[in-house]
């Protein structure tokens, strides 16, 4: 068994590790239709061929006019307009409107020709067939959207470096674009290891096994950050077998995630794979995060190597605040997500030490966090918990009452 | 074409919809495999059959031994143990810990029977060869994790009604269960209309034309809720083949979208059609918000329908707001999901009427947000804004400098 004195010799904070280890693969190209681009990052920015909406629309149920005819009419003084025709939805406006006349046009159909602005219909009636009586004015585009206002030709409608939203989608269905060059989803290889370890199916455990909680749970998060996982079997602690399916690993996928030993042994056992493998690179072992600190962060080539901790809650924690950061640069992202919170105050004290980023687990009850605490190797802590607090690497610790961001989960 | 006061007859403000508007129909039940879990929603508790972890296991690297044989150990007075044996990870421990002997024993390693407590290796040294110096006392249960401590058996794993997270997908891994009863993914039938949309493939568009902007982008959406979009063919404005269209739809999905016509003829038109339909009940015809207040809510059977307002800013604002919470029901979950959001200074003041709850897209510029404004037709205000702000329906509007907590986008 190792003294204490042997691990952890290259500690980072996490947000060095975040700033500083950065490989640079990147997940290929394909092309992808529109229906299924959401989520997904494009590999460069799109910009509008034609401009958008592409005529002048009515935004309104109304009465196109000429703006001028109507300045100056109030609910004492009307202004009357002889209505000339109606546009159909989806069809060219064909009737002009010239002086004192207006064209009936409902919400988005084309400002027919001579037309400036639209008047709403709450603010008309029809004074006698065929004559609208306008009770106020309106200025030249009022209730009009201009045939670019959505977007000029050459405009960029999408920017590369961040998934489509709902609304990105929306806007390349409305211009035309039905396909899309993104990055592939990164195929992410997970390797469970040590020798107690079995996989879930297992129906009863001889003594000391444990069956695999991080295959199909890291799974989770790497679907959440946009890849793809392939479960590799279960590798025992043998470094020359580790090595072996670590040396497949990174020629198969674009991000590797060993899932380490928790022991002092198996923690050395995965380094020296790591080492051996080639054009490698041990950017750090052991982080300055609580759970968590026997953190690997490596390289081989540009693909990325991550060695979780053997604790399965600590190991869904570090891969949740540093793999997925990580994985979705691999698929392209160029910033990270901000993400939201919930504000609460706590419960109680949270000690922590300065220097170490603390990641706890909390109940909300209302605006109260409850900070969860137990053993590192519990993940009842984690199935417990609402969403976690962090306290960074700058703070002292908590008072209970203090104010906190909770991130949720899910 | 209608006079205004024919619409809207059945407003209801947004917290009376989500409150009171809940068809019953649920998605079935079907099984998957742990790898395909995540995010899916079970449909009833999971207990666990056995004791989790299973068996006392040290929580560090140390030495298994009897607490009370280091009580009153310091740096001066040391205890001093004879190492009897070592625990091999996955292996039941044989070595039985007796009066003033230890057993080397890895994280993770099954406690050898004897002991109840384990000192870490940071608080001992090796004094001679077999021979180990203990310099600090542990007490009965100090660094172990209790063989049923993660779960007893019969507790609660994962509970119906919320989707599985990583955590949960973990504890069931750990737990053995290997395939899980979920709520299928619901299906959800969007039906765009409107003489005037066109598919988004359509090269050039002909004079009047829109594409259809919303299937693709509600698509997005209902993947995020957990459901299927099932794209139907574009509906002309055109009663018989729209309440055709919707018969069809209400017998062969979970969940309904129109996406409605934006002009009053077009929404009467969509009404009248859901009207039609068998068992139907039209629950709110207008929603206290904006932009969106043209929105359908309704069922057939206890299959729930909404009516998109036609603008697809407005659209897109609904589905998030109203049908995303409609949808995730009938995907069985129970409660709402709290989203996170980040706290920001308004950058200009913010009207609103009270009764009425405002969505308003804003940019984030570090902790500024502001809003962006346009008519509701515009997609640009929706893509080029970081995330959204509510202003509640008993709010009078607010005021430049204040705090509000903007809802980010992914």
């Amino acid at each position: 068994m190792a003294t204490a004195g042997r691990e952890f010799f290259t500690v980072k904070t996490v947000s060095d590790a975040l700033a500083g280890f950065r490989p640079s693969h990147r997940a290929p190209a394909e092309t992808v239709a529109l229906a299924q681009a959401g989520g997904r990052v494009p590999t460069a920015a799109i910009a509008a061929r034609a401009a958008l909406p592409g005529f002048d629309r009515s935004s309104v149920d109304g009465y196109a006019v000429r703006a001028r005819d109507t300045f100056g009419a109030s609910e004492g003084i009307p202004a009357y307009l002889r209505v000339t025709g109606a546009v159909r939805m989806g069809a060219s406006a064909q009737d002009e409107v010239v002086g004192q006349t207006a064209v009936a046009v409902p919400t988005g159909g084309m400002l027919p020709p001579g037309a400036d602005a639209v008047v709403m219909i709450e603010h008309s009636q029809e004074a006698m067939p065929g004559t609208v009586e306008v009770v106020r004015p309106v200025a030249p585009g009022e209730n009009v959207v201009r045939s670019d206002e959505d977007a000029a030709p050459g405009a960029t409608l999408v920017s590369p470096g961040r998934p489509l939203r709902a609304q990105d989608v929306a806007m390349l269905a409305a211009a035309g674009v039905s396909e899309i060059a993104v990055h592939a989803a990164p195929q992410v290889t997970i390797l469970a290891t040590g020798d107690e370890v079995v996989t879930p199916d297992t129906p009863a455990l001889a003594p000391g096994q444990v069956r695999d909680a991080l295959s199909a749970s890291i799974g989770v998060l790497i679907h959440e950050a946009g890849g793809l996982p392939v479960s590799a079997a279960i590798v025992p602690d043998d470094r020359d077998q580790l090595r072996d399916a670590l040396a497949e690993a990174v020629t198969t996928s674009d991000f590797v995630v060993i899932c380490a030993g928790s022991s002092v042994g198996g923690r050395d056992e995965t380094a020296a794979a790591v080492a051996s493998l080639p054009d490698s690179e041990i950017w750090c072992h052991g982080l300055a995060i609580k759970p968590g600190k026997p953190t690997l962060l490596a390289r081989s080539g540009e693909i990325p190597i991550i060695g979780l901790p053997g604790n399965p809650r600590s190991a869904l924690v570090i891969f949740r605040t540093i793999g997925m950061p990580l994985l979705r640069r691999v698929g392209g992202w160029s910033v990270d997500p901000r993400p939201g919170s919930i504000r609460a105050r706590l419960s109680r004290d949270l000690p922590s030490a300065a220097g170490r980023l603390d990641v706890v687990q909390v109940r909300l009850r209302d605006d109260e966090a409850e900070p969860i605490f137990g053993p590192s190797a519990l993940l009842s802590v984690l199935t417990a918990a609402d969403g976690y607090v962090i306290v960074e690497e700058d703070a002292n610790g908590l008072s209970a009452g203090d104010a906190v961001n909770v991130i949720p989960y899910g």
